[in-house]
Protein backbone atom coordinates (compact mmCIF):
# COMPACT_ATOMS: atom_id res chain seq x y z
CA UNK A 1 0.00 0.00 0.00
CA UNK A 2 3.31 2.16 0.11
CA UNK A 3 4.91 3.28 -2.49
CA UNK A 4 7.80 4.78 -0.06
CA UNK A 5 11.32 3.83 -1.19
CA UNK A 6 10.13 2.40 -4.37
CA UNK A 7 9.90 4.09 -7.69
CA UNK A 8 6.49 4.58 -8.98
CA UNK A 9 6.47 3.11 -12.22
CA UNK A 10 4.14 5.53 -14.62
CA UNK A 11 3.22 5.02 -17.95
CA UNK A 12 1.78 8.03 -18.58
CA UNK A 13 2.27 11.61 -17.11
CA UNK A 14 -1.16 12.83 -17.11
CA UNK A 15 -1.03 16.36 -14.54
CA UNK A 16 -4.33 16.14 -12.74
CA UNK A 17 -4.57 19.78 -13.19
CA UNK A 18 -2.97 22.26 -15.30
CA UNK A 19 -3.62 25.89 -16.52
CA UNK A 20 -1.48 28.32 -18.41
CA UNK A 21 -1.28 31.59 -16.86
CA UNK A 22 0.92 34.55 -18.01
CA UNK A 23 2.79 36.84 -15.39
CA UNK A 24 3.91 40.34 -15.72
CA UNK A 25 6.18 41.75 -14.26
CA UNK A 26 6.99 45.64 -14.63
CA UNK A 27 10.19 46.86 -12.55
CA UNK A 28 10.40 50.61 -10.72
CA UNK A 29 12.50 52.36 -11.71
CA UNK A 30 11.89 55.07 -9.23
CA UNK A 31 9.49 57.13 -11.63
CA UNK A 32 6.88 54.60 -12.29
CA UNK A 33 5.64 53.73 -9.04
CA UNK A 34 2.03 53.70 -10.05
CA UNK A 35 2.87 50.93 -12.84
CA UNK A 36 5.81 49.00 -11.22
CA UNK A 37 4.79 45.56 -9.44
CA UNK A 38 8.66 44.74 -8.41
CA UNK A 39 11.66 46.79 -7.37
CA UNK A 40 15.50 45.14 -6.87
CA UNK A 41 16.16 45.30 -3.04
CA UNK A 42 19.63 44.54 -3.67
CA UNK A 43 22.22 46.21 -6.73
CA UNK A 44 24.40 43.89 -8.47
CA UNK A 45 27.15 42.66 -7.08
CA UNK A 46 29.62 43.24 -9.81
CA UNK A 47 30.60 39.77 -10.22
CA UNK A 48 30.47 39.80 -14.12
CA UNK A 49 28.01 41.95 -15.99
CA UNK A 50 24.67 40.26 -16.12
CA UNK A 51 23.22 41.52 -13.12
CA UNK A 52 24.74 38.99 -10.55
CA UNK A 53 23.12 39.57 -7.23
CA UNK A 54 20.12 41.82 -7.72
CA UNK A 55 17.30 40.53 -5.84
CA UNK A 56 13.88 42.06 -6.85
CA UNK A 57 11.44 41.48 -4.96
CA UNK A 58 7.41 41.33 -6.37
CA UNK A 59 3.54 41.28 -6.41
CA UNK A 60 2.56 40.40 -10.13
CA UNK A 61 -0.39 40.38 -11.60
CA UNK A 62 -1.08 37.10 -13.05
CA UNK A 63 -3.73 36.65 -16.23
CA UNK A 64 -4.96 34.05 -18.63
CA UNK A 65 -4.03 35.86 -21.70
CA UNK A 66 -0.90 37.84 -22.13
CA UNK A 67 -2.34 41.33 -22.21
CA UNK A 68 -0.68 42.88 -19.43
CA UNK A 69 -4.19 44.90 -18.96
CA UNK A 70 -6.62 41.41 -18.89
CA UNK A 71 -8.65 41.02 -15.75
CA UNK A 72 -5.62 39.67 -13.02
CA UNK A 73 -6.96 35.99 -12.36
CA UNK A 74 -4.05 35.65 -9.36
CA UNK A 75 -1.27 37.42 -7.98
CA UNK A 76 2.48 36.21 -7.69
CA UNK A 77 4.37 37.42 -5.05
CA UNK A 78 7.76 36.47 -4.34
CA UNK A 79 11.12 37.18 -5.57
CA UNK A 80 13.87 36.47 -8.09
CA UNK A 81 17.75 37.15 -8.51
CA UNK A 82 20.46 37.09 -10.96
CA UNK A 83 22.98 34.39 -10.38
CA UNK A 84 25.55 34.03 -13.23
CA UNK A 85 28.04 35.84 -14.01
CA UNK A 86 28.75 35.09 -17.97
CA UNK A 87 25.10 35.60 -19.09
CA UNK A 88 21.40 36.86 -17.87
CA UNK A 89 19.96 33.70 -15.66
CA UNK A 90 17.70 33.64 -12.62
CA UNK A 91 16.46 31.56 -9.78
CA UNK A 92 12.59 31.79 -8.13
CA UNK A 93 10.73 31.30 -5.20
CA UNK A 94 7.73 32.50 -5.19
CA UNK A 95 3.70 32.11 -4.16
CA UNK A 96 0.69 32.36 -6.43
CA UNK A 97 -2.21 33.37 -4.66
CA UNK A 98 -5.56 32.94 -6.26
CA UNK A 99 -8.66 34.33 -4.67
CA UNK A 100 -11.65 34.88 -6.97
CA UNK A 101 -15.07 32.81 -7.56
CA UNK A 102 -12.95 30.29 -9.62
CA UNK A 103 -10.44 29.19 -7.10
CA UNK A 104 -9.24 30.51 -3.39
CA UNK A 105 -5.96 29.24 -2.30
CA UNK A 106 -2.12 29.50 -3.19
CA UNK A 107 0.62 27.43 -4.87
CA UNK A 108 4.22 27.39 -3.57
CA UNK A 109 6.82 27.01 -6.45
CA UNK A 110 10.78 27.40 -6.73
CA UNK A 111 13.45 26.51 -9.10
CA UNK A 112 16.25 28.25 -11.73
CA UNK A 113 15.17 29.81 -14.58
CA UNK A 114 17.72 29.45 -16.68
CA UNK A 115 16.69 31.95 -19.22
CA UNK A 116 18.72 31.56 -22.36
CA UNK A 117 16.74 27.72 -22.74
CA UNK A 118 13.21 27.95 -24.84
CA UNK A 119 11.35 26.31 -21.89
CA UNK A 120 12.46 25.31 -17.93
CA UNK A 121 10.92 23.52 -15.60
CA UNK A 122 10.69 25.04 -11.74
CA UNK A 123 8.95 22.83 -9.33
CA UNK A 124 5.64 23.24 -7.68
CA UNK A 125 6.18 22.47 -4.01
CA UNK A 126 3.02 22.52 -2.30
CA UNK A 127 -0.46 24.21 -2.17
CA UNK A 128 -3.01 25.45 -0.08
CA UNK A 129 -6.90 26.10 -0.37
CA UNK A 130 -8.35 24.41 -3.43
CA UNK A 131 -4.68 23.38 -4.15
CA UNK A 132 -4.43 21.66 -0.88
CA UNK A 133 -0.96 19.45 -0.72
CA UNK A 134 -0.57 19.85 -4.55
CA UNK A 135 2.64 19.35 -6.12
CA UNK A 136 4.17 19.51 -9.69
CA UNK A 137 5.66 21.43 -12.39
CA UNK A 138 6.04 24.92 -13.54
CA UNK A 139 7.36 25.40 -17.16
CA UNK A 140 8.50 29.33 -17.58
CA UNK A 141 8.59 30.65 -21.06
CA UNK A 142 9.45 33.91 -22.05
CA UNK A 143 6.49 35.55 -23.36
CA UNK A 144 8.30 39.17 -24.01
CA UNK A 145 11.42 40.80 -22.55
CA UNK A 146 11.47 44.68 -23.19
CA UNK A 147 15.11 45.12 -21.38
CA UNK A 148 14.95 44.84 -17.26
CA UNK A 149 11.61 46.97 -17.01
CA UNK A 150 9.06 44.59 -18.27
CA UNK A 151 8.80 41.09 -19.05
CA UNK A 152 6.43 38.63 -19.24
CA UNK A 153 6.31 34.71 -18.60
CA UNK A 154 3.83 31.76 -19.97
CA UNK A 155 3.63 29.63 -16.58
CA UNK A 156 2.28 26.45 -17.82
CA UNK A 157 1.37 25.02 -14.37
CA UNK A 158 0.77 21.52 -13.96
CA UNK A 159 -0.22 19.36 -11.39
CA UNK A 160 0.84 15.90 -10.62
CA UNK A 161 -0.44 15.43 -7.02
CA UNK A 162 -3.84 16.38 -6.18
CA UNK A 163 -6.37 15.97 -3.17
CA UNK B 1 -0.88 1.10 -6.26
CA UNK B 2 0.29 4.07 -7.02
CA UNK B 3 -1.92 7.25 -6.90
CA UNK B 4 0.13 9.56 -9.38
CA UNK B 5 -1.62 11.47 -11.98
CA UNK B 6 -5.04 10.81 -10.13
CA UNK B 7 -6.69 12.63 -7.75
CA UNK B 8 -6.66 11.53 -3.75
CA UNK B 9 -9.93 11.16 -3.04
CA UNK B 10 -10.10 12.40 0.69
CA UNK B 11 -13.30 12.26 2.99
CA UNK B 12 -11.51 13.85 6.03
CA UNK B 13 -8.33 16.11 6.19
CA UNK B 14 -7.33 14.60 9.13
CA UNK B 15 -3.77 15.48 9.89
CA UNK B 16 -1.16 12.52 11.16
CA UNK B 17 0.33 15.21 13.29
CA UNK B 18 -0.71 18.37 14.67
CA UNK B 19 0.96 21.48 17.08
CA UNK B 20 0.13 24.62 17.58
CA UNK B 21 3.84 26.82 18.42
CA UNK B 22 4.51 30.62 18.60
CA UNK B 23 7.05 32.42 16.69
CA UNK B 24 8.77 35.20 18.26
CA UNK B 25 10.19 38.40 16.49
CA UNK B 26 12.39 40.69 17.71
CA UNK B 27 13.75 43.17 15.15
CA UNK B 28 16.93 44.25 15.53
CA UNK B 29 17.07 48.36 16.22
CA UNK B 30 20.87 49.09 16.31
CA UNK B 31 20.76 49.40 19.82
CA UNK B 32 18.87 45.88 21.05
CA UNK B 33 21.49 43.60 20.12
CA UNK B 34 21.20 41.42 23.53
CA UNK B 35 17.42 40.82 22.99
CA UNK B 36 17.23 41.05 19.34
CA UNK B 37 16.14 38.21 17.41
CA UNK B 38 15.97 39.18 13.78
CA UNK B 39 17.48 42.09 11.53
CA UNK B 40 17.06 43.51 8.17
CA UNK B 41 19.75 42.83 5.59
CA UNK B 42 18.41 45.32 3.04
CA UNK B 43 16.14 48.54 3.24
CA UNK B 44 12.79 49.18 1.75
CA UNK B 45 12.82 50.01 -1.95
CA UNK B 46 11.06 53.10 -1.98
CA UNK B 47 7.83 51.29 -3.81
CA UNK B 48 4.92 52.39 -1.41
CA UNK B 49 5.03 53.51 2.01
CA UNK B 50 4.76 49.72 3.36
CA UNK B 51 8.40 48.59 4.04
CA UNK B 52 8.68 47.02 0.52
CA UNK B 53 11.60 45.20 0.34
CA UNK B 54 12.96 45.15 3.46
CA UNK B 55 14.47 41.72 3.48
CA UNK B 56 14.56 40.50 7.44
CA UNK B 57 17.40 36.88 8.69
CA UNK B 58 15.88 35.85 11.65
CA UNK B 59 16.52 33.08 14.17
CA UNK B 60 13.44 32.98 16.19
CA UNK B 61 12.46 31.23 19.40
CA UNK B 62 9.51 29.08 19.10
CA UNK B 63 7.64 28.39 22.23
CA UNK B 64 4.07 26.33 23.02
CA UNK B 65 2.42 28.91 24.77
CA UNK B 66 2.23 32.79 23.71
CA UNK B 67 4.78 34.01 26.14
CA UNK B 68 7.95 35.37 24.94
CA UNK B 69 10.26 34.46 27.98
CA UNK B 70 8.81 30.80 28.06
CA UNK B 71 11.55 28.02 27.17
CA UNK B 72 11.78 27.21 23.29
CA UNK B 73 10.67 24.25 22.07
CA UNK B 74 12.19 24.78 18.91
CA UNK B 75 14.17 27.89 16.48
CA UNK B 76 12.78 29.17 13.24
CA UNK B 77 15.94 30.04 10.95
CA UNK B 78 14.92 31.86 7.77
CA UNK B 79 13.70 35.23 6.32
CA UNK B 80 10.69 36.99 5.32
CA UNK B 81 10.30 40.17 2.89
CA UNK B 82 7.59 42.67 2.39
CA UNK B 83 6.12 42.40 -0.72
CA UNK B 84 3.57 45.17 -1.30
CA UNK B 85 3.44 48.53 -2.13
CA UNK B 86 -0.24 49.07 -0.83
CA UNK B 87 -0.19 47.56 2.63
CA UNK B 88 1.82 46.01 4.83
CA UNK B 89 2.23 42.16 3.55
CA UNK B 90 5.31 39.39 3.69
CA UNK B 91 6.39 36.27 2.28
CA UNK B 92 8.42 33.87 4.52
CA UNK B 93 10.71 31.16 3.76
CA UNK B 94 12.07 29.11 6.69
CA UNK B 95 13.02 26.02 8.75
CA UNK B 96 11.87 24.93 12.03
CA UNK B 97 14.54 23.21 14.10
CA UNK B 98 13.60 21.10 17.38
CA UNK B 99 16.41 19.49 19.15
CA UNK B 100 14.66 18.42 22.45
CA UNK B 101 14.15 15.02 23.92
CA UNK B 102 10.50 15.18 22.51
CA UNK B 103 11.37 16.33 19.17
CA UNK B 104 14.76 16.10 16.96
CA UNK B 105 14.17 17.40 13.45
CA UNK B 106 13.11 19.97 10.89
CA UNK B 107 10.58 20.59 9.04
CA UNK B 108 10.96 23.42 5.93
CA UNK B 109 7.86 26.16 5.25
CA UNK B 110 6.93 28.47 2.94
CA UNK B 111 4.74 30.58 1.81
CA UNK B 112 2.87 34.02 1.61
CA UNK B 113 1.98 35.66 4.43
CA UNK B 114 -1.01 38.00 3.93
CA UNK B 115 -1.12 39.82 6.80
CA UNK B 116 -4.58 41.08 6.46
CA UNK B 117 -5.99 37.88 6.80
CA UNK B 118 -7.15 36.92 9.66
CA UNK B 119 -5.25 33.28 9.41
CA UNK B 120 -2.96 32.61 6.10
CA UNK B 121 -1.84 29.02 4.93
CA UNK B 122 1.82 28.49 4.23
CA UNK B 123 3.23 25.09 2.62
CA UNK B 124 5.06 22.62 5.20
CA UNK B 125 7.39 21.39 1.64
CA UNK B 126 9.85 19.37 3.73
CA UNK B 127 10.57 17.59 6.64
CA UNK B 128 13.89 15.64 8.22
CA UNK B 129 14.78 13.77 11.55
CA UNK B 130 11.83 13.11 13.22
CA UNK B 131 9.65 14.70 10.52
CA UNK B 132 11.42 12.65 8.26
CA UNK B 133 10.10 13.68 4.54
CA UNK B 134 7.15 15.32 6.31
CA UNK B 135 4.69 17.74 4.30
CA UNK B 136 1.42 19.61 5.25
CA UNK B 137 0.39 23.26 6.28
CA UNK B 138 1.34 25.88 8.55
CA UNK B 139 -1.40 28.27 9.20
CA UNK B 140 -0.35 31.70 10.31
CA UNK B 141 -2.19 33.77 12.99
CA UNK B 142 -1.00 36.91 14.45
CA UNK B 143 -1.61 36.91 17.99
CA UNK B 144 0.53 40.60 18.63
CA UNK B 145 1.87 43.41 16.68
CA UNK B 146 3.81 46.36 18.65
CA UNK B 147 4.93 48.19 15.07
CA UNK B 148 8.02 46.02 13.58
CA UNK B 149 9.39 45.68 16.79
CA UNK B 150 8.20 42.91 18.23
CA UNK B 151 5.54 40.62 16.74
CA UNK B 152 4.32 36.92 17.85
CA UNK B 153 2.67 34.44 15.12
CA UNK B 154 0.61 31.76 16.23
CA UNK B 155 1.93 29.18 14.06
CA UNK B 156 -0.61 25.80 13.89
CA UNK B 157 1.35 22.71 11.89
CA UNK B 158 -0.63 20.18 10.62
CA UNK B 159 0.65 17.44 8.68
CA UNK B 160 -0.81 15.33 6.38
CA UNK B 161 2.10 12.97 5.02
CA UNK B 162 3.99 11.56 8.03
CA UNK B 163 6.44 8.56 7.47
CA UNK C 1 -5.09 2.67 -1.58
CA UNK C 2 -4.43 6.04 -0.12
CA UNK C 3 -1.86 6.63 2.26
CA UNK C 4 -3.10 10.43 3.01
CA UNK C 5 -3.69 11.42 6.42
CA UNK C 6 -1.93 8.17 8.04
CA UNK C 7 1.43 7.48 8.46
CA UNK C 8 3.58 5.70 6.16
CA UNK C 9 4.88 2.90 8.07
CA UNK C 10 8.60 2.28 7.14
CA UNK C 11 10.26 -0.87 7.81
CA UNK C 12 13.27 0.59 6.01
CA UNK C 13 14.19 4.07 5.20
CA UNK C 14 16.26 3.09 1.78
CA UNK C 15 16.74 5.33 -0.69
CA UNK C 16 15.37 4.56 -4.80
CA UNK C 17 18.35 7.29 -6.18
CA UNK C 18 21.40 8.25 -3.70
CA UNK C 19 24.79 10.07 -5.00
CA UNK C 20 27.18 11.88 -3.43
CA UNK C 21 28.48 15.12 -4.33
CA UNK C 22 30.72 18.15 -3.93
CA UNK C 23 29.81 21.64 -3.64
CA UNK C 24 32.56 24.35 -3.88
CA UNK C 25 32.21 27.87 -3.06
CA UNK C 26 34.49 30.60 -4.26
CA UNK C 27 33.14 33.71 -2.73
CA UNK C 28 34.18 37.65 -4.66
CA UNK C 29 36.34 39.43 -3.02
CA UNK C 30 36.31 42.38 -5.65
CA UNK C 31 39.48 41.19 -7.09
CA UNK C 32 38.56 37.05 -7.96
CA UNK C 33 36.05 37.46 -10.92
CA UNK C 34 37.65 34.95 -12.95
CA UNK C 35 37.54 32.22 -9.97
CA UNK C 36 34.64 33.47 -8.02
CA UNK C 37 31.59 31.54 -8.32
CA UNK C 38 29.11 33.79 -5.39
CA UNK C 39 29.04 37.05 -4.38
CA UNK C 40 27.69 38.73 -1.20
CA UNK C 41 24.30 41.05 -2.56
CA UNK C 42 24.04 42.23 1.44
CA UNK C 43 26.34 43.06 4.16
CA UNK C 44 25.92 41.77 7.62
CA UNK C 45 23.65 43.75 9.80
CA UNK C 46 25.95 44.25 12.87
CA UNK C 47 23.96 41.67 14.85
CA UNK C 48 26.59 39.26 16.83
CA UNK C 49 29.57 38.86 15.17
CA UNK C 50 29.75 36.15 13.08
CA UNK C 51 28.44 37.82 9.30
CA UNK C 52 24.50 37.60 10.25
CA UNK C 53 22.33 38.88 7.35
CA UNK C 54 25.04 38.31 4.52
CA UNK C 55 23.48 36.92 1.63
CA UNK C 56 25.44 35.30 -0.95
CA UNK C 57 24.23 33.94 -4.11
CA UNK C 58 25.93 31.60 -6.19
CA UNK C 59 26.39 29.41 -9.32
CA UNK C 60 28.95 27.01 -8.17
CA UNK C 61 30.35 23.90 -9.69
CA UNK C 62 29.31 20.40 -8.68
CA UNK C 63 32.16 17.43 -8.65
CA UNK C 64 31.63 13.68 -8.13
CA UNK C 65 34.81 13.85 -6.21
CA UNK C 66 36.17 16.46 -3.73
CA UNK C 67 38.35 18.31 -6.31
CA UNK C 68 37.50 21.89 -7.35
CA UNK C 69 39.14 21.25 -10.82
CA UNK C 70 37.19 18.15 -11.48
CA UNK C 71 34.72 18.16 -14.50
CA UNK C 72 31.59 19.57 -13.14
CA UNK C 73 28.65 16.97 -13.54
CA UNK C 74 26.00 19.72 -12.43
CA UNK C 75 25.76 23.52 -11.26
CA UNK C 76 24.00 24.43 -8.06
CA UNK C 77 22.36 28.20 -8.13
CA UNK C 78 20.72 29.65 -5.10
CA UNK C 79 21.89 31.46 -2.17
CA UNK C 80 22.58 31.01 1.42
CA UNK C 81 23.26 33.66 4.28
CA UNK C 82 24.22 33.84 7.52
CA UNK C 83 21.51 34.03 10.54
CA UNK C 84 22.86 33.42 14.20
CA UNK C 85 23.98 36.34 15.80
CA UNK C 86 26.44 33.61 18.17
CA UNK C 87 27.75 31.34 16.04
CA UNK C 88 28.19 30.50 12.21
CA UNK C 89 25.43 29.22 11.28
CA UNK C 90 23.39 29.17 7.48
CA UNK C 91 20.36 28.60 5.44
CA UNK C 92 20.14 27.49 2.29
CA UNK C 93 17.95 27.29 -0.92
CA UNK C 94 19.19 26.76 -4.54
CA UNK C 95 18.90 24.40 -7.30
CA UNK C 96 20.68 21.28 -8.71
CA UNK C 97 21.18 21.80 -12.50
CA UNK C 98 21.98 18.45 -14.14
CA UNK C 99 22.80 18.74 -17.69
CA UNK C 100 24.91 15.75 -18.75
CA UNK C 101 24.50 12.52 -20.75
CA UNK C 102 23.84 11.04 -17.60
CA UNK C 103 21.32 12.99 -15.78
CA UNK C 104 19.19 15.62 -17.14
CA UNK C 105 16.90 17.72 -14.69
CA UNK C 106 17.25 19.74 -11.46
CA UNK C 107 16.88 19.26 -7.80
CA UNK C 108 15.60 21.71 -5.87
CA UNK C 109 16.57 22.05 -2.03
CA UNK C 110 15.76 24.05 1.07
CA UNK C 111 17.06 23.77 4.63
CA UNK C 112 18.92 25.07 7.47
CA UNK C 113 23.15 24.49 7.53
CA UNK C 114 23.75 24.02 10.86
CA UNK C 115 27.63 24.81 10.38
CA UNK C 116 28.55 23.10 14.26
CA UNK C 117 26.67 19.95 13.30
CA UNK C 118 29.13 16.93 12.08
CA UNK C 119 25.99 16.50 9.39
CA UNK C 120 22.88 18.54 8.88
CA UNK C 121 19.82 17.29 7.10
CA UNK C 122 18.31 19.58 4.50
CA UNK C 123 15.04 18.59 2.13
CA UNK C 124 15.18 17.78 -1.32
CA UNK C 125 11.47 19.23 -2.22
CA UNK C 126 10.94 18.93 -5.91
CA UNK C 127 12.57 17.52 -8.94
CA UNK C 128 11.84 18.13 -12.92
CA UNK C 129 13.40 15.83 -15.98
CA UNK C 130 15.23 12.94 -14.47
CA UNK C 131 14.45 13.76 -11.23
CA UNK C 132 10.59 14.76 -12.02
CA UNK C 133 8.76 15.14 -8.70
CA UNK C 134 11.49 13.53 -6.33
CA UNK C 135 11.50 14.24 -3.19
CA UNK C 136 14.42 13.33 0.07
CA UNK C 137 17.18 14.42 2.05
CA UNK C 138 20.32 16.35 1.40
CA UNK C 139 23.08 15.87 4.07
CA UNK C 140 25.36 18.52 4.22
CA UNK C 141 29.08 17.40 5.88
CA UNK C 142 31.82 20.39 5.44
CA UNK C 143 34.63 19.06 4.05
CA UNK C 144 36.78 21.97 4.05
CA UNK C 145 36.43 25.70 4.68
CA UNK C 146 39.27 28.06 4.40
CA UNK C 147 37.31 31.19 5.77
CA UNK C 148 35.02 32.85 3.88
CA UNK C 149 36.76 32.78 0.44
CA UNK C 150 36.42 28.78 0.10
CA UNK C 151 34.23 26.13 1.33
CA UNK C 152 33.33 22.78 0.11
CA UNK C 153 30.55 20.85 0.79
CA UNK C 154 29.74 17.04 0.81
CA UNK C 155 26.34 16.93 -0.16
CA UNK C 156 24.66 13.27 0.27
CA UNK C 157 21.64 13.24 -2.04
CA UNK C 158 18.87 10.70 -1.08
CA UNK C 159 15.78 10.61 -3.08
CA UNK C 160 13.23 8.66 -1.15
CA UNK C 161 10.41 9.37 -3.90
CA UNK C 162 11.26 8.85 -7.42
CA UNK C 163 8.91 8.71 -10.41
Amino acid sequence: FSTFAHSKKLYEKKPCKRFVLYYHNILFNGTNAANATSAATTNNTGLGNFNHGMLVIFDDPITKDNHLLSPPVARAQGFYFYDMKTTYNAWFSYTLIFNSTEHKGTLNIMGADMMNEETRDLSVVGGTGDFFMARGIATFRTDVAQGDYYFRLEMDIKLYECY
